[in-house]
């Protein structure tokens, strides 16, 4: 079932009849799934437990046919605009259990209620500093079993605090899930992360998938998208979107927040979402598989951090276009429920792979200094993203992992790829999966920096590089060069630009495929049934900063075995357009999204499908938009209008 | 009487023919007043009393027919450069109260002796740091009366310290002013503020005014003036001087420290004023009002912080041509003494307001974001800047004022106009004193997110919004848009730069005036006699950006009738252009300025006056320029030369 | 004896074949000294002492025939990239003293110990906070002699913990060579200085002199550098080599540390040093007197901060192009032995000086504010290189000193000359020793803001300036006026760029040979043989600001005397050329380079010599480059390649 909603915020000073009518308004438009801060502060004082604020709203969604996420937001300041992450002493602990003991009970008697929602965006980005967390990191480092793996003897950073901060989330939320299942069994159970691209490495989402019934992200534009400009976020989300699939595996996903309005004051980079926006968020987290979205909020909060802002309606309560576009979005859905619910993410095979060791030793290497992308924070995360967005401007549709949720179990890796941009920290434990990956016919890529470090922030590169004899090579020395020069490739087509360091390879087995004076740039290794692209420059960032048309063509050529077997794809690149793919047995969903800021006329590379309907276009959102899309070809030709969202059915042939 | 004067420094090492120098030198340029910062340091050690160093200065200043403030300046670090700000415990109260008891006793008896100056620049941006602080402020929350007002029952901030602050600044000033009357009776008290665009929210000049004998302030370009360029320091000068002006009220007012000389390591903006800016900023304040001007400082200091900067005088004594101006500005006035000393402000009837709690509200709300000008710290007091810069490109000269300083309490507001300029918070005491004012006659223009909150940081639009009925309509939303964006207005001459953020109205009986798409950008109702102008968009902020030609229009126009009353003024907007008008009975005073850069021949709507004498002119300031202004004719045409001040004397016809 | 070596770093976890392996390629490339950081973490846990990992090293020294500098490394945190500057307590002494015991006793037994560091870098930038320093701050002052001079009895700062930090610098080192000597009272002591242009006015050079053997340094470009771009790093060089040079006086001394290698998260502007700056660092240190010159380092760290990063060798331990050009240069030394050992400086008699209590004022007097280069740090050494570097691209080698460096004790400073930039504070005990020198013939420039203040920040310009009667004239005021303007002499041709102040001048016995319409900017006095330019605008920066053409000019005219006996400078200015002079006996040895980007043709006034061989040339390292140079004629005409090092012997004709 795919959900389209939005929160609605409960404070005191609302009038019951404010309330039905939120929940009206959201039914009025389909939106059927909501999510309420359930404040401590607003329920309980001075020992007395009154519910009779919220459970006007729980009665008014009962009424109206509208399911709630009820989000535990214990007592905390007023100032607390996200709430708390951690408690912070064991009487802090006994109070949020006594808290969720009176609230589970309490709601559980409302059939509204849809499930729980255990803490809002988990995630800190640094070891809190109070007694709870300083006991468990004492506990946790005494039960810590000898390494096995000590880099050579030789003596290094512990990094004991990120790997315990990695643990600390995890027990923190299973003890919240686990107070929770005392007096509710059975509901769904869902927590969003936030500000993925920065808090990843603080998350071990396939240790959460054990606990919990569906994963969810906020995923905000104006707080969240710093590595991206505006004409970016909807690759960006596309992004977050495939992070957090990859992060619930075979759990449902589902984004619980995208930014429902307008900034004043809060927002790292304010903004108001266009109507267009809100087509191109929701249809591309449906696109990755979410089953569905959530917005913050419907009605704007008055007081306090963010009153006025962010909301749905207008002051007067009335919908918005954005209102009406997520209504004309779950209208479309409605219409078409068999399809989309029911479909999933046509995996293209292909996966940019990020490790979190090298998100913590690139943050604990950072000194004051002269600013280069490569190695400021954001560089590891930035490499990675480029490859996915250059993918992105092919059509191709990669999976977004860290490098723990890869399943490294298959027998055959044949059609599967891996790219490794600029991941400075490969840990020991991979470096074995990853000669195998290729051995059994995988096709990895390697760019930048990637395997400088083991995961103690150990070199590796040197005659003892522990996967030499994979990648037939070693690295002579990286220097450092500019903030952009070129690499050429021995075909003289490929020619690519790149970032700060170079990389110079002394060849083993591999064959050199790029090549300056007499130093080796780029290197292939055939190991096993696989091989392994090599090119120890910053290639991803490089292609970042220069808008990726070398990228591509490097690319469409090195992957060519993967893409071609793709259903659909573009027929060249398409600078900020965008596609994604469901699969629904014989049917095939496409999302398309058009950023380049111009009217595109598409040419697809769909030689074994037709085009059946037009699920949804955001320019004609509540009628069956069709008529720019020519009598099917071999090519596919679509045109696409500038921010347009067009969904698409395609058939086989 | 006006007074030019400096400061003269004192401290150990000077000799006493140095210090009857300044003074001689002072009273040749007709510098009759100074002020003297009376250490405690320099005269009290080991509990023993020597006044000897200051009596040289006082006995100098008998001499020569100099008068002085005497400045308290009780115990503290060498490195302290403008003292403590609040006094941090009982023992330190106790221990000015006894400097206050010997100094003001023993001073007592020099007739050179004209006032005193409690503390010099009080203001600390923010809640001290100590015991004293914390009991007062304690005390002060135990004494507050339950507040009639709740935000509709709204859990809020309470912003106590910023109102907190407000109280405790004017209580230790009078508690210091009660300390000076125990021994001196009668002698003028002063006090001068600073930096008074940042630190406006922290002053409540109405409650001053009771044990105030005048109002002064310290407006020194290289510390106070970074809302501004420097061609901009005329204008920003221009507004200073008009919030004291209302800050005084009934009370004379007094520009305490302007810049006399050239910065070396000191001032936020360093730069050494040339003579002719010494001649615009004694002027200015002197139109605006001001009994007078004085320098920081005649003698630069010798040693420490501000070493040999400052200065009037040269290092050998020497007077400077700044000094050379100021003298001339004296003798000037001297000859004209009848016409200047009695002269008053002409109040042209506009109005442009601030509000303290908006300047809260902006800095409480403030995050680490992308920077835009309209929501950083310094949007609402620019927005207001704006209007009063736009104003003055027109020869129109308005008040700037707190909302608090405003007279609400006349029985008709023909030919009043105030706007209200991007004020997010209007506290609700003032929504009916508004709506009432717009009753009587008044003309409201509204920029910006005006009204957005009340004093609580609680959101007011909405269908409830209180001036809903007074401005006939209420805002859909805000939605940022870009840095600067076009308002087109129904009028096809007039068309705007905003800034940001658009607000979207819904009329009520208000009538459309600016319009996009379907969308309303600007409406104007009436209201009893008066009418609103609203434009829910930073249109002032948009101007200031892009330079107001749009604005200027749009205010020409909406302003005409009141304008069109006012005796002298532009005949066009004339940039970079500045004219201060007093009254003397049936005389009238232009003090024109111009800092466009090139010579201007200027034309004024003058239809009732015609022009009698020159005062002044900075570019012949011991003569009596006159060539340049042609013969008398409607029009007034001056030709004013870059950089020129010029003081015109005008009858009636 | 000149050494060319680089730094073995080890650390636990490498094998015995690689440290012998390092030593052996050292060898085989002509280093014949290294330096080894003696961690006492790798030697010393639990109170039990184990040297066998650092034994392995000395044992490989002895068979390669290498010598080791050893580096006293006392405990302290993994973290800790350059080790701790001063002990914390008496506990800790005690805990260095036994270290050195324990260190010192064990390997004073091998004959590849060549001598000791006490310590690496010392210099903190600030007065350690712990309670070490507090008791010797307590102490020191409780020793301090009245001070006779007073300032003529102003109040002032004190300024003793500047004054403190460096006599306790001065201290530590000391007492850590005393430790050394109760073990060691033979081999040499060294000690390597940093970031000499931020942290030389807390090095008392002087002083150390008595105790040290001889002095080095450290300078890194990506860390040390930051006054300087690129191109600019060779002049940088020369400029921290001189300061080296001048600091040493009598003693030898050695660069410690030059950079070796690539940075990847460390230096704070990242580079990878060209096989051709290792040339001309090298070089550019020996033609300023160093015996030779040591990389920061051979083998990279693999582990920590600057894993990977830094080595000469590649990750294969293999020699990199950079580890080529130093064993040439070692190969080419070795060929000229007799030549280049036992060469010192050509004296130019010219010194560019600057004071450490200007660096210490400017350091104080920062606040917050708008950037102007000559007002922030920095504008005081940056004012003083100018000098240096404009007079470098006249083929002029000035020295760099510090005040107290300057020996006053001649009795005839014919064709002597000083340049005194920007040095705001020129302490009282040099008032006389600087009219003396002018006196006996010396020659002073005098720029920008030098003597505004003495010792203790006290402004000293004025009517009783104390350097009038020597300086023929007194500043009436210094006035800013913008970030570069020019500043014309009466002789047409001389016209420079000035930046931030002009000071305007009254002429007592000097005479004007700069005037701005009425006003004096500059002057010549003749004060008995010698005489004095001053030009108290800050024409120095303004000229490193806008390239240095016109300072070159008129210094070209004003040191024409001086410059003219020297056997050997260019024809003309030659931006981005540097010259150093050394001479032995008859012959003379020129280093040059060339940092122009272009091949230059470059022109000679040398009328006394005549070219004889070629040492050195990077562009065919191990050859004989010669073909490029002309036959030689009076003016000297040699090629010199972008980027080359070249070195050159010449004799008398």
């Amino acid at each position: 079932m795919i959900y389209i909603g939005a929160e609605i915020f409960i404070e005191p000073g609302q009038t019951a009849a404010e309330i039905n009518g939120w929940f009206e308004t959201m039914s009025r438009h389909g939106m059927k799934l909501t999510r309420i801060r359930m404040f401590e502060n607003y329920m309980h004082k001075d020992g007395v437990w009154d519910f009779s604020l919220f459970d006007i709203a729980f009665i008014a969604a009962e009424k109206h046919g509208v399911l709630i996420y009820a989000n535990l937001f214990p007592d905390t300041g007023f100032d607390d605009v996200g709430g708390f992450k951690f408690c912070r002493d064991d009487a802090h602990l006994a109070s949020v259990a006594n808290y969720i003991k009176h609230l589970v009970i309490h709601f559980s008697d409302f059939s509204s209620l849809y499930g729980w929602v255990p803490i809002n965006e988990p995630g800190l980005g640094a070891m809190p500093d109070d007694e709870l967390a300083a006991n468990h990191f004492k506990l946790w480092k005494s039960e810590l079993a000898a390494n096995e793996y000590t880099s050579n003897g030789f003596t290094t950073f512990d990094l004991a605090e990120e790997r315990f901060l990695l643990h600390y989330n995890t027990w923190f939320l299973k003890w919240l899930t686990e107070e929770i299942r005392k007096y509710d069994p059975i509901r769904p159970i869902h927590v969003n992360n936030h500000d993925i691209f920065k808090h990843a490495a603080e998350y071990d989402f396939p240790a959460w998938r054990e606990f919990l019934s569906s994963l969810g992200g906020s995923a905000h534009a104006s707080w969240h998208f710093d590595y991206f400009n505006r004409e970016q976020y909807a690759v960006g989300m596309s992004a977050n979107a495939e992070m957090l699939r990859s992060g619930a595996g075979d759990l449902p996903w589902f984004m619980t927040e995208l930014q429902g309005g307008n900034n004043t004051y809060s927002g790292k980079t304010p903004l108001c979402p266009t109507a267009a926006e809100i087509a191109q968020w929701l249809w591309i987290n449906i696109g990755s598989g979410s089953k569905g979205g959530m917005f913050w909020c419907l009605n704007p909060r008055r007081s306090g951090f963010e009153a006025g802002e962010w909301g749905m309606l207008d002051y007067l309560d009335e919908p918005t276009d954005r209102v009406q576009m997520a209504g004309a979005i779950s209208a479309a859905i409605d219409r078409h429920e068999r399809l989309v619910d029911d479909a999933v993410v046509l995996d293209s095979g292909l996966s940019v792979i990020y490790t979190r060791e090298s998100l913590w030793i690139e943050k604990l290497l950072q000194i004051k200094s002269s600013h280069f992308e490569g190695r400021a924070v954001g560089g590891i995360m930035k490499s990675a993203l480029a490859y996915f967005e250059a993918l992105s401007e092919m059509g191709v549709h990669a999976a977004f992992q860290e490098i723990g949720e890869y399943d490294f179990s298959l027998a055959n890796y044949t059609g599967k790829a891996i790219i490794l941009a600029h991941q400075v920290s490969i840990p020991s434990k991979y470096w074995n999966l990853l000669s195998e990956f290729i051995y059994k016919g995988g096709k990895l890529i390697v760019d930048g920096l990637t395997a400088y470090y083991d995961e103690n922030a150990y070199l590796i590169q040197g005659a003892q590089f522990p996967l030499r004899e994979c990648f037939g090579a070693v690295v002579r020395e990286f220097k450092l060069v500019n903030d952009v020069y070129k690499v050429g490739f021995t075909d003289p087509l490929l020619s690519v630009d790149a970032h700060l360091w170079k990389g110079i390879l002394k060849l083993d087995t591999a064959v050199s495929v790029a090549r300056e004076k007499d130093e080796t740039l780029a290197c292939r290794n055939t190991y096993g049934a696989g091989s392994v692209l090599w090119m120890p420059s910053l290639i991803g960032l490089g292609g970042r900063i220069t808008y990726y048309s070398g990228l591509c063509k490097l690319l469409s050529s090195e992957l060519y075995g993967i893409i071609a077997e793709l259903p659909v794809k573009f027929s060249r690149r398409q600078p900020g357009m965008l596609m994604k793919v469901l699969k629904n047995e014989g049917h095939f969903i496409t999302v398309m999204v058009n950023k380049s800021g111009a009217d595109v006329r598409l040419e697809l590379d769909v030689p074994t499908l037709k085009l059946a309907q037009v699920v949804f276009s955001s320019i004609d959102p509540t009628g069956k938009r069709s008529e720019a899309i020519e009598p099917f070809t071999n090519r596919g030709t679509v045109m696409v209008a500038a921010e347009e969202t067009l969904v698409l059915k395609w058939v086989r042939l």
